[in-house]
């Protein structure tokens, strides 16, 4: 980041015009792009999801063929997904936020913003949630967004040249982010919020703005054209409501949303754990594992035959509501009818697809209860299925069916509702719902802005409070008792990425990079020779390689990028320099002599490339027997010779200034300061000497050596409250609050009857 | 920041425990605290506008006495507040926000976080508002709560300790923000957002938690007791609109928003202008402002009078609405009645307050018109008078009349509504009002979160898209123009704020710390006696002092804090320790010239402090007619033997890593690492040499030499958007967007009609 500065300034000054107009025309592309895709995913998927139910209700009356139908049908899809996902680009599996986390912490992950992933991931999604399994798609759609963003600006690189690198990059990382969750929601601040809290840190308030910006936008685009294709009248939410406003809740319904809270906080945790028992299952090497790991359509296939199997409507599917597809799930749940009411009677006028949750031999109680331990390990599990797939929408689906049994349980035993100054209101179950969406979510995301999302996709925000309170009980538990899903991800894939710093870790203050540093360091000094750097360049890694004095003072001068270093080698040693240096040799033979040595260096510089080894050697051999062999050894005692020079530095761009820690800085503050600046390394140095070098790795694994669960478990926003006397106290003072208010109602109450 | 890490680790350790368990105690006192006092704040508040209304109300019949009562009950109001603030605390005079955003970058503002300040600010306040001048509450609440959160850290810190100072403290203070904005709106995202937008530039995550759990639950009590109070039936939105939800508006509106996002972008941007020529004209030395100066409250009188005269009901007050109280402007503006039809029939039942819009004689357009005019220059006038106040209210209100009037218009132009599906919509000016108040505070305020508080006020969030597109139109304008209100008062007061770099400060990635660093760096080698200690002390005014190997080499060992040696200093000079090395004297004689000594001493050590010394004086001469004159001479003597003494380094705490810089560091680096850190000074060393010191004024002063408007007016936010031609891209591509959406409206209804 920091080096990047120093390096382009010449770049900038020249090109900030021009580059600056580039963001907008790529901003806007990026938002259309994006939003457009999602719409054309939005189609493919509602046409799947129609001619999945078309295909259900025409087979009425063969429950065979229905059966096979039900279970075909989403198989194939699963399993075309998920071929197509391993055939085209394996990094589309999954949600995408974990690996997209890692990446805005600094860490470089190959293969994951590129053309092929975008491919795979929307056709994989598309297919994926067209058949109708568990599955989200929040993940996939930031995945997306960020690939858009990431070739965007790699494209537009070619113009400017000034966004090879650095934190421009990421800044638009972060928008695009804001831009997926924007359009999965239609809820810009919603997504902007769950965006930050899910992938920073620490956050530049500048890139709030610009989130905004490309979130409303595309927020906007995606409504209206739902409009123009005469899906709603106006840009209104997504999940609409229509509680009433005047009175939304009584205060007495607060304990009951605190235990909504608290519930889905353990069940959050839960889900967590059981989705990573899961994973950790299958990765472990079991006869059954490798057998599935060689067939690898048979897992989502299974997976897919099971979950269909018990959802089938006809079968066990009528007691759990298995006929809604998702979205169909959440509008019922979030209807305005009290359902014990209308159980044995005729259904209501309006009532629509919420009559799948009313059975005429089942109460709805036991058929909620069913929908939600079903779905909670039918969810673990689909999410773990080799296909793009977020976690979000079945965790939503599953707290506003947990919320709305609650809700259903508070209306069977205040059948009469809330007598308020003359006025009986009756208790909205569709209310708790929403609160428990927006819990369980949090819950499992370690994130309040599920409750800002809640609002914009419901259209109404008359519960914010006990919302809000529900949703930081849900946070406060299970963060701990467990780490969030996208750090249960990172922990278990092994991701390079460096988590907050816990109270557990307070000793790390008399601990010092002398302690952890690596004392080897790989180096250049001023008097080095080409052949030294060759050496360098052919045994390290790094990416960039730190430039001493001498090799007996090793004061550090600066650093160098290993991109910088191979261009400079690859130069000195190049047949054009020869040719310049040694002069035209006999006109015949020049251009041919010329051409094999190009050959030779090549082969050199591509050692690790068999193939195009092979072919230049093919080229070379025939080439060769038209040379003479002399001229052939001539090149060699060139290049031998120019290896022995030194260096001439003055040609290379040094970054004067890299990180320096001394040996004395503590572990504290050097895990502070890569958290912050996202550094990869730092040099270590006494004064002036480069003693040591620190990396992330270095760093991660000292304070994170074992692979425990109890580490990752930490998040970043709860770092006070990982402490259990913290927990235990905050806690109390919460209920000590819910506990005064019922009081005083109550009290209010006893006064107003007597 | 860093320091503070290594040096209290020993300390840490110990009291984890303790400081967590106390976190939470402390943070609910902080919430009970602020919220029980605005609470009692709001009573007295309601009091005094009831009273001032009662007053109008009773004297109806004689017009002068109701005019001398109009005039005086504010003036006194003012006045008194003024004179409590000069008095007790001139630091509780404004808003409070820009002091805050400096001290949340690092800067310590001293007497801005005292009890004294907490009087001031709220007494003063609560008479500001009383008095129904057009003056805010949030710039006020923030300080309040940030004042209870500062002195409850000090608190608490006697206890634990480890509160002394450091990011703890910053992260409290953040938290104390959002809860001073949270319970002033009862919005806690939004006031969560604002804060967050408005005080920092880097932002770490962790906090984002821990202000939602703040926030939420100061709202909560705030929004509980006024049930309690009998104020309201249940928790509501504070101004609660009831427009319809079904069809909240139609696309073909959506210009209408936008000319209000772009006008209210310009009307802020003025504002903000007209408010700094206001203070800077103040500031001028003239005889004018010099009288107003030395008869401080004139100045508050008059702009009261002047202001009180105007809004007088039966007089001009008619034509601009001026019998409305802040609170009473809001419920109106945002009524779900059409003032343009009503006019001129008899008023429909309900319309309660907002009759104070209708005159007989005089056009709606006429009145809110004239009250924008009038509002905006006495808004921009009474915030400037020296009383505790904030802007965002009367923005607010400016910029709800201002929607108002374009809603009233765009209904006479379309005097039967939006047709649609066969059902006639009629147009809401309420809903413009709201999106005007959003637009004009976005714009003067430079935010996008006043968006989410209009949400959170009013309760419904139907119109979030043309809100954000208007709020994010009027923040592109305003930013162009105009600083944020908060910035232009830092820039006015001459803060030490380091604001964000600008495109025209590309430059500076070519100038390097060398060419700004102060060369003649003072400094402590490990050879140093106490004499130069003390010669140190006395001349640097340094927070910490280096420390060198020594004066030859200059190698940079570390740093050390000014308290440090000071006690260190202190104890080495002390008649206690001077006692033990000498041993007991003669035993008469012994604990008078002990007692003597220490009075030398401390005359001494209190050098400026005149008044003690004279008292010091005055004992000594009475003690020294009993002592020997040698006794004297010999302490002296003691006292210049040990002077010369080298200092003991092994009993000092040394900073073994104080932040370092090298030469070729770049200016741009140099900066972004200070608002990173939030540093305040950093060492340059050439291979481990000390050469010179760069502290924020260096930076500052080299990045904005010149006292220019230009300067300040690069917000964090719109970075990008600063430059021009930027702008303007994204000015056509909104107004693209927009004349596209139109356009396919347009064609959609000839369709229809056709």
């Amino acid at each position: 980041m920091m080096s990047y500065c120093i390096i382009s300034y010449g770049l900038r000054q020249r090109q900030e015009p021009a580059r600056y107009t580039a963001s907008v025309t790529e901003r806007n592309p990026l938002l259309r792009l994006t939003t457009r895709d999602f719409v054309c995913d939005l189609h493919v998927l509602f046409f799947c999801l129609s001619a999945y139910k078309w295909m259900h209700g025409e087979l009425k009356g063969n429950v065979l063929l229905q059966y096979l139908a039900w279970v075909t049908y989403p198989m194939i899809l699963v399993m075309f997904a998920s071929l197509f996902c391993h055939l085209v680009s394996p990094q589309a599996i999954g949600s995408g936020i974990p690996e997209l986390k890692t990446i805005l912490r600094g860490v470089v992950l190959k293969e994951y913003l590129t053309l092929k992933a975008f491919v795979a991931k929307v056709v994989g999604l598309t297919a994926g949630l067209g058949s109708g399994m568990p599955v989200g798609k929040e993940g996939p759609f930031v995945h997306i967004a960020s690939i858009c963003a990431a070739v965007l600006s790699q494209f537009i690189s070619i113009f400017s040249g000034a966004y090879e690198k650095g934190t421009h990059n990421q800044d638009l990382l972060v928008c695009a982010c804001a831009v997926g969750v924007a359009t999965c929601f239609a809820a810009p601040v919603g997504g902007v919020l769950f965006s930050i809290e899910v992938t920073s840190t620490y956050f530049a308030v500048r890139n709030y703005w610009r989130g905004y910006f490309a979130a409303t936008f595309s927020a906007f685009i995606f409504r209206v054209l739902s409009v123009w294709n005469k899906d709603a009248v106006t840009i209104t939410a997504l999940f609409k409501t229509n509680f009433r406003m005047d009175f939304p809740f009584d205060l007495q319904e607060l304990p009951a949303f605190a235990i909504i809270g608290i519930s889905c906080g353990f069940l959050g945790a839960f889900f967590v754990y059981l989705n990573r028992q899961v994973v950790l299952f299958m990765r472990r090497p079991t006869a059954l594992t490798r057998f599935l790991t060689k067939h690898r359509l048979i897992y989502p296939g299974a997976v897919t035959l099971i979950i269909a199997t018990l959802t089938f409507p006809p079968g066990f599917g009528q007691f759990m509501a298995g006929e809604l597809m998702p979205r169909e799930c959440i509008n019922s749940l979030f209807d305005n009818f009290t359902w014990t009411k209308i159980s044995g009677l005729s259904a209501p006028p309006g009532l629509g697809r919420s009559s799948a949750w009313l059975h005429p031999h089942v109460s709805v109680f036991v058929i909620l209860l069913l929908f939600c331990v079903m779905k909670f390990w039918m969810s673990a599990l689909s999410t773990t299925m080799p296909i793009p797939s977020g976690a979000f929408m079945p965790v939503f689906i599953l707290g506003a069916a947990f919320g709305r049994l609650v809700g259903e349980i508070m209306a069977t035993l205040f059948p009469n509702g809330i007598l308020f100054d003359g006025i009986v209101y009756r208790i909205l179950p569709g209310g708790y719902a929403v609160i428990g969406a927006a819990a369980m979510t949090g819950a499992v995301t370690h994130t309040v802005s599920t409750a800002v999302i809640c609002f914009e996709l419901t259209g109404q925000i008359s519960h914010i409070l006990p919302m809000m309170v529900a949703v930081i009980l849900a946070n406060m538990v299970a963060q701990g008792l467990q780490p969030s899903l996208y750090d249960s991800i990172i922990q278990v894939k092994k991701l390079p990425y460096l988590p907050e710093l816990a109270l557990g870790h307070i000793s790390k203050y008399n601990i010092f990079v002398e302690d952890i540093m690596v004392r080897k360091v790989k180096f250049l000094s001023s008097q080095s020779t080409y052949r030294e750097l060759n050496h360098l360049l052919e045994t390290a890694s790094l990416k960039t390689i730190p430039l001493v004095d001498s090799k007996e003072s090793m004061i550090l001068l600066g650093s160098i990028e290993r991109t910088e270093l191979q261009a400079v080698f690859d130069w000195w040693l190049s047949p054009e320099r020869r040719v310049y240096e040694r002069g035209p040799s006999s006109p015949g033979q020049g251009s041919k002599r010329r051409y094999c040595a190009s050959l030779i260096h090549r082969a050199h510089s591509q050692q690790r490339d068999t193939q195009s080894i092979q072919i230049n050697h093919l080229k070379l051999c025939t080439l060769l027997v038209h040379l003479s062999c002399d001229s052939l050894m001539q090149i060699k005692a060139w290049e031998e010779e120019e290896l022995d020079k030194p260096i001439d530095m003055e040609q290379i761009r040094i970054d004067p200034s890299p990180f320096q820690l001394v040996e004395r800085t503590s572990l504290h503050k050097t895990h502070t300061l890569f958290s912050l600046l996202g550094l990869s390394h730092a040099y270590v140095t006494s004064i002036g000497k480069l003693v040591g070098v620190v990396a992330l790795k270095e760093v991660k694994s000292y304070f994170f050596p074992l692979f425990s669960f109890m580490c990752v478990s930490l998040s970043p926003r709860l770092v006070s409250s990982r402490d259990a006397a913290w927990r235990r106290a905050a806690m109390i003072s919460c209920c000590g609050q819910l506990v005064l208010v019922t009081g005083c109602i109550t009290l209010r109450f006893t006064r107003l009857f007597h």
